[in-house]
């Protein structure tokens, strides 16, 4: 596979076109970013980290027959995925109170939910990516009813099989973000990158946290919390 | 009926208790408060106003056979309303989009929604009334998700009967908030106030605003715009 010219550069990721017009390559950045790019820093490492992860991710969810945008680790920082039209929405599953949900309602983090909930967030980076409800999704047009159905119902389904992974390494899953994206004939398909970069992992026993937390609230070395899911689930080291 | 002690002091109201255990005694206070109490000033005829376009609206409400928590016109500035357990949700009614929900999604304010959308707010001034979802809701124990179904059902049939009301006298209802409080028995019922500090109201032709953005955004004379209201709706001019 050809890399062709950059088409994209969002704040952890660059997309290039390839050879193969449905085709897409993925090159992981160091950069890390929080609060909407209000903190920012270069951590040597995070590429390969995030993009180990997420390829070991996704490769475990295909696996388990879902579907989604990966095709195929290429290196250490880089992967092709199939092109897909990302849905303007932040799916957000939670399964224990943590970020921005226990600042919205005045709850305790860890606080466990009786049952998993959805939300949904307005990708829109000028409008400090929102919480939005159903109504307003149909109002913007981000994604049709039956969509958000679907959308609500394959967030569930990876929660559930991200759960039963974190699980088997000693992980609690607290909560995560995805996206997903159209394909040409309208399919919804699970998109972007699933990492301690989107999804807050903590030490079953511990509660240490070894997700983008680490970076957003001064906590500790990223990189050795990144490296520490990497190893559990039975990834590389690094090789340099 | 006898005015007791002082139960409860809002931003806009003082609630007394009554020598019946069922009533409270509702007086209006003239000071105006805006983004969550950070613009206050006190602007004298305001609690007259308020007191007389809720005490009409609700009597209007009653007689178009919805119920709500109003019990009686006392004087210009108090009224008495039945006892309840206030929900602790505003639930906002948006015909057009203005105020917050075209900050959040980014949208100029005036653009006339495919249908009255209803949300929710949490009422919760350390955390800033934020919006919250129909999970959330479950979550904090607001409200179970009958009395939400029953919320937005009632909500858009008061916003029904405003919209027409207001059509009479040339205003657009652009949204509005309500507030709803449970009876002994369990009963939800309308309560809080309707008034320009509540509503968006803006003048059928020329747009003109007679509700509380003349003072959150220093937009012209509040009273004189409550006037307008209240004397389009057939009320009282001031006596004093």
């Amino acid at each position: 596979m050809e890399k062709r010219e950059l088409l994209y550069e969002g704040k952890a990721k660059k997309i290039y076109r390839t050879d193969n017009e449905s085709i897409l390559w993925v090159s992981y950045k160091d950069d890390a970013t929080a609060f909407n790019g209000e903190k920012k820093a270069q951590l040597e490492g995070k590429a390969r980290l995030n993009n180990e992860i997420t390829s070991l991710i996704f490769k475990h969810l295909e696996a388990e027959g879902l579907e989604t945008h990966f095709v195929e680790r290429l290196s250490e920082t880089d992967q092709l995925v199939r092109k897909v039209d990302i849905v303007p929405l932040e799916v957000v599953v939670r399964n224990q109170v943590a970020g921005s949900m226990a600042k919205r309602l005045g709850l305790e983090e860890g606080l466990k939910l009786a049952r998993p909930v959805v939300e949904f967030y307005y990708k829109d980076d000028a409008l400090g990516d929102p919480l939005i409800t159903e109504d307003h999704i149909a109002i913007l047009a981000a994604a049709t009813p039956e969509e958000v159905d679907q959308l609500k119902l394959m967030a569930r389904k990876v929660n559930e099989h991200l759960q039963k992974l974190f699980a088997t390494i000693d992980i609690k899953l607290i909560d995560f973000k995805l996206e997903f994206g159209r394909t040409e004939s309208g399919e919804l398909l699970l998109a972007d990158e699933i990492s301690p970069d989107t999804c807050r992992l903590w030490d079953m026993e511990t509660n240490e946290r070894f997700d983008k937390d680490l970076f957003r609230r001064n906590l500790g070395n990223l990189q050795a919390g990144y490296q520490e899911i990497l190893t559990r689930l039975g990834g590389p080291t690094c090789t340099k």
